[in-house]
């Protein structure tokens, strides 16, 4: 037995495996050559794959524990846009040498926010090379529920979660190597969590299938730039109102008003859920997570800030470096 | 649209996507937050991941022809182990830079594979940083008949489909940065194919799981490390017959016996399947590729070659570098 299959025993545990997923949908875990998954009659299977790149989409010499979490977080959060269940994820490590405190604290990151969505690992390959993690994730949806991103209507509300630009506002620390515990000041904190434990906004996306909601999008890349994703797939555009953009406390007090609308507006990796409805069909005091209207889908194409047209080519994109 | 949305729309083009793959399994393809498939009624979803790393699973500056063919073979080799008919695949590429001539020529030999095995791409990342491609491949068989490795039984007779060691046999020159053409003879350039262009058992497998087989797995670091996997998980041994083990004339004319039967037992990338069956299950004529006798399942563990104990720790294991 080498050292990488060593690595692959750190992965075969109760932590990782034992989580629910969908009742009876894993029928061969890890351990053949493949998985064998079960999906219930009349339902179907939703799935991303997603890769994170050291000193690309996280710092080098990040805190494990805390890239196990966001690593895995970020993949169900794009389960959490599509209003599907959480069914079962794959694992492809690829990592420059076996450091056996470092898969402790990945895998125990890892494993906590599995256990807290319930989502079983279910295979996987570890290699040798640059530090690189690339998670399939995979969820269930009654057939034809799937929230796309291409059924906005003129008409349509538009609706974010939660508080934007937080994590954004993280980066300027994250990028001076700062780990959750380097924050300064409780906001300091408050930021530096949203950037390292994202939380995937799974119940209410299922909540939005129910509702009926018409598209939704996990915001990753910054609010105007995923909102764009899908006014593009549902060929129309948008009418949105800067006062509306939900502002955290955090925020507020470590940046100047202006800075903090920007970063709300443009800034990534908050992972709360974009989405569009009826303005009937949403009743916000009902909602899993507070969520709030910002603004109106229209015919003309665009995206038009207290009545400006964006520049998307301006903002919206972001990666770590 | 930044570099690495160019390089997306490299892989959504109809070549690659436009597979059949299982009929009207696939939802919603490229180009929403997640792929949406679909499992017909009484069947099961056979799913696996897979890294390959330049330089420690391919030579760096392979031919990205080749290289798009065989790490697409070597995933889809994995449905193949289990008996099941390809559904569908997501591609996790990171690469160093977008170099046009060199995505052209991954698409392409990924493309001729995709299109040998009918297997549409519906989902996938692409990311910066060092030549890392991680595919999740999927198939479906029926409920309960996907062929594990935990089911061999004592009494069975042990196959081996094709021919052994033909990779194995081309990989000094492979080491010495050799591609296809620069085989310098019929049997060099049959041993280099080998190595590039794996061919994934596909309708072999499937044909095993209508006859009865207890037992398979695709052989990719080597016959007896490989057949130990099925040993360990079914809870018995083996006793093989060297003479029996197939070999190419290929292989016998660029190697002297001992070591063309030497890398038939122990050399790797070969991807041909390696199987147990009750002998009166398997009609060797009625195969749809050749597959050969090469032993039986017993009681007492470990493997007897010519009624000698083999030393696992000693062969069976072998990578690039």
């Amino acid at each position: 037995m080498n050292e990488f299959d060593l690595i692959a025993r750190y992965f075969n545990q109760p932590a990782l495996t034992g989580q629910p997923g969908c009742d009876g949908g894993v029928v061969v875990g890890i351990g053949d050559d493949c998985a064998v998954v079960s999906v219930p009659d009349g339902w179907q299977l939703v799935q991303s794959i997603d890769t994170l790149v050291e000193g690309v989409h996280f710092p080098a010499g990040i805190d494990p524990v805390l890239l196990g979490w966001r690593a895995l977080a970020v993949s169900v959060s794009d389960l959490a846009a599509m209003g599907a269940r959480p069914h079962s994820f794959f694992l492809a490590l690829t990592l420059p040498k076996a450091d056996t405190a470092w898969l402790e604290g990945f895998c125990q990151g890892m494993a906590d926010l599995a256990a807290r969505c319930g989502i079983p690992l279910v295979g996987g390959d570890t290699t040798r090379g640059s530090l690189t993690v690339s998670l399939h994730v995979q969820g269930i949806v009654a057939a034809g529920s799937a929230l796309r991103r291409n059924g906005a209507r003129p008409g349509d509300t538009v609706y974010v979660s939660g508080t934007l630009g937080d994590a954004g506002g993280a980066l300027p620390l994250v990028l001076q190597g700062a780990s959750i515990e380097d924050g300064k000041s409780t906001s300091e904190t408050a930021l530096l969590t949203r950037y390292y434990r994202p939380e995937p906004r799974l119940a209410l996306g299922q909540w939005l299938v129910e509702q009926g909601a018409t598209a939704a999008i996990d915001i990753s890349d910054g609010l105007l730039g995923d909102l764009n994703h899908i006014l593009r797939a549902s060929g129309c555009g948008a009418t949105l109102n800067s006062d509306a953009l939900p502002l955290s406390d955090a925020l507020r007090v470590v940046y100047p008003e202006d800075q903090a609308r920007s970063l709300a507006q443009t800034a990534g990796d908050d992972y709360e859920l974009c989405f569009t409805a009826p303005a009937s069909a949403i009743a916000e005091s009902e909602s899993p997570i507070p969520v709030v209207a910002i603004g109106t889908i229209v015919e003309q194409s665009g995206i038009r800030l207290d009545g400006q047209l964006i520049d998307l080519a301006e903002g919206g994109f972001r990666h770590f470096s």
